[in-house]
Parts: C-alpha cells; sequence; structure tokens
C-alpha cells in the first residue's frame, strides 16, 4: 500500500507528480510529501512550484528537509544520494 | 564583485562548490547562501550534505527557500525555472 499524503518523484515528466499532488489535496488532504532522491530533487521543486503557483493558490510550501540517505546499488554495493522531503499544506 | 557568503551552484563539479563554501567558512563567515537553479538544484542539496557531513561538523542547515524566478533565454524569450537558496550556519 502506498504511504499516504506523499508523493515520490523520479523519471516521470514533471506534470504526473503535479497531478498526484492536486489529486490528493483535492480528495482532501491538507498535507502532502512531496519527496526526492538524487537528480529527480530538481523536478521535486519544480512540482511544489507548480502545485502552488498554478493549481492551489492556497498552498504553500510549509516545510523542507534535506539529507543523505544510503540505497543499494544493482550490484547491492552501498551508494549514498541526497534527499528532499518538501511539506505542501493549503 | 561576488556577493558575500553566496555561492552559486552551477555545472562544475559538486566538490568546487563544496570547497567554495568550506572556504569561506574556514575565513570567517559563520553563514553561507549556497543557491542553485534548474537541474543544479540536486547539486546544491549534495553540496549541503557534503559539507555538513564530511567537513564541517558544526555546520547545519539553517533555512531552506524555494522560488521560481524568470530568466531569459539566449534567444531573448523569458524561461521560468525553480530556484533554491540553502542557508549553512555554523
Amino acid at each position: 500500500m502506498p504511504e499516504e499524503n506523499v508523493v515520490f518523484v523520479g523519471k516521470k515528466g514533471t506534470m504526473s507528480y503535479v497531478l498526484a499532488v492536486v489529486t490528493q489535496m483535492n480528495q482532501g488532504a491538507n498535507e502532502v510529501f512531496v519527496k526526492a532522491r538524487g537528480k529527480a530533487i530538481s523536478r521535486a521543486v519544480d512540482v511544489a512550484e507548480i502545485v502552488k503557483n498554478k493549481f492551489i493558490p492556497n498552498a504553500k510550501v510549509d516545510d523542507i528537509k534535506i539529507a543523505t540517505e544510503e540505497i543499494s546499488t544493482e550490484e547491492g554495493n552501498p551508494l549514498k544520494v541526497s534527499a528532499i522531503e518538501i511539506t505542501i499544506k493549503k
């Protein structure tokens, strides 16, 4: 089961994730966490900005956290990547 | 003259910017602003995490702001890009 109120931004087009956030907010979520790792971090920032500026005018960025997470490569080796979590609230 | 205490992250290798932040802090800056736009945003997060975790243990991320900025393309057309500003403090 996907975690509630979380949109994990990956390699799809930006608008897919914008739509996911907007849908969750229109279905009653007052708070959505936009998360991303590595190169997708820039896209997560785009998602938050587009939601706020174009779709949900009363939404605002409530908090932004960054961290370093350790993931496993396909060969099973540990790899450190940066991560971001943007909290959008209305 | 470059703005004081600001490191603008672009297309160079991550460690160039890490070194720039570390140098500013070692020269007495208690606060450095790491700024980036567009795809360089992910690299700015890497820079902040590496400074904090590997070089300046008492440094912490004090604030993170995101915004939308309008720049001009080479053809002179307006283009909106996301931007980030990470405040590192010790």
